[in-house]
């Protein structure tokens, strides 16, 4: 019994990591950049209060731990930045070996739980898959939407880059989509983000 | 509708800033201290984790969103240090208040929700709220035993105060005070934490 509650604990510490990681948005007021735990605690708050606008049935409690446990791979992978294609095509191999290391310090049968939980976000095939992607969507653009744009700016993103990111949203949760494109629309024509001459598009 | 999913995307916005909201206690690596955003993502996991140790039954799914909730009305009422009684005091009608306001940005059924939620936290009358004050019990002692008790030894804490503190999860969760109680003793022993003489005791 000992050695069980000693692993949990150790796991526990293990993962207060997730606060040092740093990730690519500014929070709402601009002030300084999110990290993972952050970023994690906000999408579940998105998933309590925007459950609603799922079409399919979702389990609100399964989509919950999906966003809380979604990002811990990277104490041991890192981030990679959304729109840098090269670090995103390197980067599940990466997670894959995290998550064995991360979660094998748990006793044996929640390390199966929380890998199977972290295989259903990845794999994004059940509706609570689905849910929590949306809201991992929807999260940093309320946030880019806060702080003006900030993020969007020093990167040079296009409004192509983030249509196609979020494309999913529009056929996952259609009303949430129809609010995140009436940002992206304001965000455009605020400069915040680029448009794309013919050419590169 | 479009008015309902407004007012969701404004309070997801608002609680943003959670996350400037700063704790007396230090992350693990003892580099700088925690928010209340980091916190509550934190109590969730060991929600999450740490539920075989509650004797009674509990709905973990309630808990989670317990811990993920229990502090937003420092958004607007600021956190009191566990240690200064007096500003204990003051702080849950100043709390009250900021959760009139705050959940008062969602729609009515919604605001009710998240309100009854924040007050069985409070009241700490069901296994849900017992559980969750155990993690926000054991998670700060979990951080400041990684941290080298930092925190204690700035604020000069003494043993007698984290027991008085940590009291009630003896009889609520007694395996889980049982490793509590091993890291207060280590820290005792370490002389991060002072003992009282018998004459200020």
């Amino acid at each position: 019994m000992r050695e069980r509650i000693e692993k949990q604990m150790d796991f526990l510490r293990e993962i207060d990591k997730l606060k040092s990681i740093g990730r690519q948005n500014y929070l709402a007021d601009g002030v300084r950049k999110e990290n993972d735990a952050e970023h994690s605690w906000h999408l579940a708050m998105c998933a309590l209060v925007l459950q609603e606008y799922m079409p399919e049935p979702v389990d609100v409690a399964r989509t919950v731990e999906l966003v809380l446990i979604h990002d811990l791979v990277e104490i041991w992978a890192g981030d990679a930045y959304a729109y840098d294609a090269q670090a995103q095509a390197a980067q599940h191999e990466k997670e894959v070996q995290a998550a064995e290391k991360l979660f094998g310090m748990l006793p044996e049968d929640q390390r199966e739980y929380f890998k199977r939980l972290w295989e259903e976000f990845e794999a994004c095939e059940s509706g609570e898959a689905r849910f929590a992607r949306v809201m991992d969507n929807c999260q940093p653009l309320l946030l880019n939407d806060a702080s003006g744009g900030k993020s969007w700016r020093e990167h040079g993103i296009a409004k192509e880059q983030v249509y196609k990111r979020n494309e999913r949203v529009r056929n996952w949760a259609p009303e949430v989509w129809e609010y995140m494109d009436s940002l992206i629309q304001k965000h455009v024509e605020l400069g915040n983000l680029s448009v794309k001459q013919d050419s590169d598009a």
